[in-house]
């Protein structure tokens, strides 16, 4: 009788902290917003928020019809999947809704974690689609084997709270989504027969909000981590090893990029943190003090070697790292399991299908964990990639996956969102990757100009005849031979513009981005139902001084460059410059003019 | 005996998850504070961080003072309101601090609803008073009705966590305060009868903090709901209804922008997550996971509904959408108490007076519990109507509620805090609603330069011989008759001189912020104590390229607008220009300019 | 036996909120790193986050291989230290690892509170070291004292969270620390003698950021505070003054600041709730709410004073107030549990070496507990000034703890980490500070013109003979004797340049941040290991019109200040202006020019 308060209220302590748990994992739907915001680009921040936001969402309508079913119905198909019922609207009072909310929240991290390397070039209706199919079936079918009674389940294989089921998965689906949509535009630079010389980087917009979200992040993984643990020692382990696992990586990691790249790298250390605890994960309730210190140590050199892998060998462009810290440690996870478990861990009980006890690696326990292990997580990685890969192809039929390189290069905020700006008011010049590439997938096609007719580029390049600024005699204020053209034009045309003028021997310029004011109509844009005045255009304006160039000739390029036919196109201002002197040098005028700087 | 261990037990355990709870309510002032934070213009920043902060501060004060007697006193007129004692300062020992904590922090959300729907234009005095008043006074009358013993709850009205008791009621404050105050200068536009013909968008500064604060006000929502549980199968469906409701309400939301504004809204999506767990906030012990799915619906699209209505019907102007999320959502999910409760749900307990079990109305309840909850909904709107009105007038008598149109134009950081940006350093140009309006509320007096003396006018605007650029034969560097007027004046005049220049026929025109330098002085302001340097002055450059319209009449036209007899009123310089090209068309020099791009 | 079931369950519930609590400290991390960035300039935001990352980081290293064992290792030297063990490792099974997560997290607090007050100007290399030395010896000892069984512990020295052993000690670490580093370039303006005239103003680059800080760690000190409770009523109390101490700090130096300065400051009341929770953390668990009430008061008009105090008595630049807010209150917290401890709260345990019970003066408790106080906060505050003044002068020594002049003028972001900026395309003239000093902390050596040879010096400065604006007869576009002159130079030379200019008579001018394009090769910088393309350098424009003051003087002027030798110094256009309107005078062209404005 006493014992059975004991386990009734048992019962209730750690489902009470099951619960506060579940609300732990909820809160990494922040961290993950975050982090991926801040290591976006501005003109995309709204995007990913909402992007982050639905995935949720639409996985819980998801997860509710179709995915919880899937994942703890009755076992079919020899442990494959469960069936499904209407018992969620059927039984609502006998329910385990506190198991329910539980995994809804860790489908929901599965689903979040494609997002980011999926980011800043994906169409949003696409991205709703396929959120929605990972948290309807592909998420809650290989849940099923491992933690829904299914097969990987009963043969002792080993993931406590989602090394395997959910970051691998996740980050697999993230690496064959970054792979399908190709890079964003600039991140290569190839040469002329398309081989890549060169990898570009994309600083994130706002490094603090992304450190915010690894706070956060870390944070939620003690629930992440913890929530299912069932006794208090055994609660002590885990959130010992989810502290000590990705602070060693985040120092391995430091001390890594600092002698490999001079310097340590504050985004990639952030993203060690992350790769800790995701190794971290699967091996919780196994592994000890030392065995999560050398855990953490190979997840903070393997982050940085997954960055590098998918920039210069896999040539795939994840703009947070996602496949980095969640597939490559996902998987190092797993495996660690088969490593370093060990029985003197608190409620350890691993164990094969004969329930004979099974041990890590290198804790005497030969090859037999270490075997399932590999098995699941193989068996695991093997459905993802099918299942995303056909979804994807799918959808790419459908909606296609990517946006249009004018909505990319514009910035998926506005286009997708109608949301000029995620920070009103902010003067952001972010034309990081605007480089226009011979690439394929990126390809803008022929220019505007060239696609126009001919009458109208007669008109638009009509070669006037313009003596006003050639007829230097000395006089009252006498022609210099030198001019600044001033080229105010759409944001979107900035770095054609500067390619153009570089090929033409423009070697200086200075850009600033100004507020064109004016009668323009803008493009009907809400922002929460009430169109926004488009008086104010954000707008480039270059400036170049020049003297042995001629200035007709540098009106022609911009011209030819910007010309798109559309009000909006720009105009081009010519001064005369009295003086020009170089600092360095203290050459003047025309040879403070003939420089490389 | 064992039967008390377990009581006593049991008490332990939800007496710690209640105080837990309590600190997830508190952590949703910080949701609170970025939410309004990042749907507010940079300028205003600080002051709505600062009110945010002040208003759980000042209303910690006074439900020490006088609200919790207030609230939890002994029941005196009928159940009206409790007798306020002394109780907090002599019993500490007895004092159960556990419901005084939790229901303190319940308290300041109230107040902390108001600043949302008033931001960017309420005086900070005038907001500390309203605030302490409404944690002081309204607050806890009205919620002595429903859960301090009082009237309402005889009688079986049900409000579990507070849709009705504190997001309705800080919602009609809002809207309340808001209609009082009077639009934002530039919200409406104004036809001469005073006729709105058209609702301007002012969109939020920092839309990923704002995001940040909806992800920590759901996650502190599950504290917000389930704090008062007392058992944990109704624990369980508490976080079930409270995940899905705002799922399902964003999901909505996000289809129902999408179908009517032709894309889906970042931040009414936000909001719909917030309109969706106000609505299950009430009910969300006596509904099941159809009815919550049926809630967060409605709720969904109740909350467009609600800024449309606002915007376009009340003319009532409200920055970050605190009465549709708060006020009429916070209505719906009292009445879904009395349409959609269900006795499956576990831990179900409504009755009314006699004991009789009360059921919603599509559940077979009939109209009682509909009647019942319609009944305490009116009573407790009315009374919060009536007393906020009160209050605000008082207030608006002694302080004045609304700060002047200059400070509101040059924004409350710098005119209420001295602080001169919440982003030192950052170029920021957060012009949005400046717009000189023909409106009662924003009306800016006659032009200072009406209001100077006849002698300050006439020297200000001396009407000089200028021949300097009118004489042009064909010479060295001839006048080609086009000139770049460049004006640099104070930020807050911006849009009354594109106002004017537009009106003078003048069409194109950029505007760059930049920094003025000099020996000028500040106003003296203080960070931290130490008073800032005033050599940097963000002002406004306005260039505008004339041929047609006389430089003349730009120079008079930008004097006459920028005019104040005050330092800092500007410079305007004039430059020729020896060509013009205009992309679109090739059109050259006057020509050029003569269009209405 | 059923009282044996009691003790367990107990044990499990309050075993379970420990470990909550522990993550809700770990979560104070995340609030230190919003402070401390948001009350930084953007230039050292990345800095600053990677060393709130790092010192959790490396503190867990430390704390494992050393400090736990100095902490709670056997007593030693009388009660000094603990003797370390390799328990850790040997002994996973047996030990007790929530006791060590929790004393963990609250070591890292320590650590991380030093970094505020020596941002923006400590070299990473030592931050790295001293915080790891923090961590593994300093924090270990003082802490093993109070809490570990040492002798401040048998005396009846009381400090329930951590006033003295954590906030006192860190403060301190911050305040010989900062002083040893000297003040940010340009905190202090210095007259001829070195006597400092003036205070100068960094305000914070971000606030809602830094408030968001405050947020969080309030929300963790619910779990600092509150974790080690041991009964409902106990935690009860607790939330209850960690509630009411910080509203009422912050309510008091709201009015204070208004008073005293004008308007009430808003980064200074977010100081003053984090004072309030400083004090109130040693005395929590031992003061009503009367109590808690004076103590948070005080410390809200002591965290002003501290404030003014390092600024105007000790000339320590502390950036982010973590001496004011930490040393000063958690000295005044210690000394309170001396002042206000009363036996009314529940738990009440506090007594002297011999059992007797200890009560706070003003509780007639006389002066033994006030004295135990002041021994225990004076020997703790002794011992860590000299222990860290030891370890920063051999830091200084090995690597040295400033950061260069031209690193900190740059930011540490790109010097340290080559993050161009944490803020990718946001345009940032974040400029404050960047004033030259005759301050022997920060003297940049002879001015690189200076020091350059003197072949170089004269071609640079050759006088070149040039006419071509002088000869201003009346023509077709005549020369009006009004020139701009434009400079382009790196970003870091502004304020010299300002400076100089304003010697040469140059009283206004305008300055605007642009990016410089070209063929520029950058220093190489990483981002995420992928090297960043140089092609895009911020630079600021500044603009003067001069008519007065000879247009050559102002070129000398300019070349001189600005040469360095290197690519990159910036080159100077001369315009003629036609025309100039001073607005507020009307007065015209060289008269327009000759002002004070």
């Amino acid at each position: 009788m006493t014992s059975d308060i004991f386990e009734a209220l048992h019962g209730e302590i750690y489902g009470i902290w099951f619960l506060a748990g579940a609300a732990l994992v909820f809160w990494m739907q922040a961290g993950f917003a975050m982090v991926e915001t801040g290591f976006a680009r501005a003109k995309n921040a709204g995007n990913i928020l909402m992007k982050n936001l639905m995935d949720f969402c639409i996985g819980t309508v998801m997860f509710i019809l179709l995915g919880y079913g899937l994942m703890f119905g009755e076992n079919a198909l020899g442990g494959f999947l469960g069936i499904p019922t209407m018992e969620i609207f059927s039984g609502y009072g006998a329910f385990d809704w506190s198991t329910f909310v539980f995994n809804l929240v860790f489908c929901a991290t599965t689903a979040t974690i494609v997002s980011g390397a999926m980011a800043e070039r994906t169409r949003f209706i696409s991205y709703c689609v396929y959120s929605g199919i990972i948290s309807a079936v592909i998420y809650p079918i290989e849940a099923h084997w491992t933690w829904g009674g299914g097969w990987l389940s009963q043969i002792g294989f080993h993931d406590f709270a989602g090394s395997n089921c959910i970051h691998m998965v996740g980050g697999i689906c993230a690496l064959v989504g970054a792979a399908m949509l190709g890079p964003r535009i600039g991140k290569f630079t190839k040469d002329k027969d398309g081989k890549i010389i060169k990898v570009n980087a994309f600083p994130g917009h706002n490094i603090p909000l992304g450190a915010l979200g690894v706070f956060i992040l870390w944070l939620g993984w003690y629930g992440f981590n913890g929530a299912a643990a069932t006794s208090l020692p055994q609660l002590g382990t885990i959130f010992l090893v989810t502290t000590v696992a990705p602070s060693v990586a985040t120092v391995v990691c430091m001390v890594f990029t600092w002698v490999r790249y001079g310097k340590p790298d504050v985004s990639m250390c952030l993203n060690a943190s992350l790769a800790g605890l995701v190794a971290i994960t699967a091996p919780c309730d196994t592994v000890d003090c030392f065995g999560s210190i050398i855990i953490g140590a190979v997840a903070g050199v393997l982050v940085v070697f997954g960055v590098w892998f998918l920039d210069n060998v896999l040539r795939v462009d994840d703009p947070v790292g996602a496949v980095a810290v969640h597939c490559i440690n996902g998987i190092w996870g797993t495996i660690a399991v088969g490593l370093f478990s060990t029985d003197t861990v608190p409620g350890y009980s691993l164990a094969n299908a004969e329930g004979e006890k099974l041990l890590g690696l290198f804790y005497g326990g030969g090859f037999e964990l270490l075997g399932i292990q590999l098995l699941g997580m193989f068996c695991t990685a093997a459905f993802t990639a099918v299942t995303i890969t056909i979804a994807f192809s799918i959808i790419k039929a459908l909606f296609g996956l990517r946006a249009s390189a004018e909505e990319e290069i514009t910035g998926l905020d506005v286009t997708e969102h109608g949301l000029t700006s995620a920070y009103a008011g902010f003067s952001i010049m972010d034309i990081t990757g605007t480089q226009i590439q011979a690439n394929e997938n990126t390809d803008l096609g022929i220019s505007d100009y060239e696609a126009a007719p001919q009458a109208m580029r007669d008109a638009a390049v009509k070669v006037t005849e313009v003596k006003v600024t050639e007829s230097g005699e000395s006089a009252a204020r006498p022609d210099t031979g030198m001019h600044k053209v001033v080229i105010i034009t759409r944001l979107s045309k900035y770095d054609r513009l500067t390619k153009a003028l570089n090929e033409l021997g423009v070697t200086g310029m200075t850009a600033t981005q100004v507020m064109g004011c004016g009668l323009q109509k803008g493009a009907g844009e809400r922002y929460r139902g009430v169109e926004i005045d488009a008086t104010l255009i954000p707008k480039v304006k270059i400036e170049v001084v020049v003297s042995k160039i001629p200035v007709q000739d540098v009106i022609d390029t911009a011209k030819k460059t910007l010309y798109t036919g559309h009000i909006g196109d720009g105009k081009i201002f010519v001064y005369t410059v009295d003086r020009v002197v170089k600092v360095r040098t203290g050459e003047e005028d025309y040879a403070a003019l003939q420089d490389v700087e």
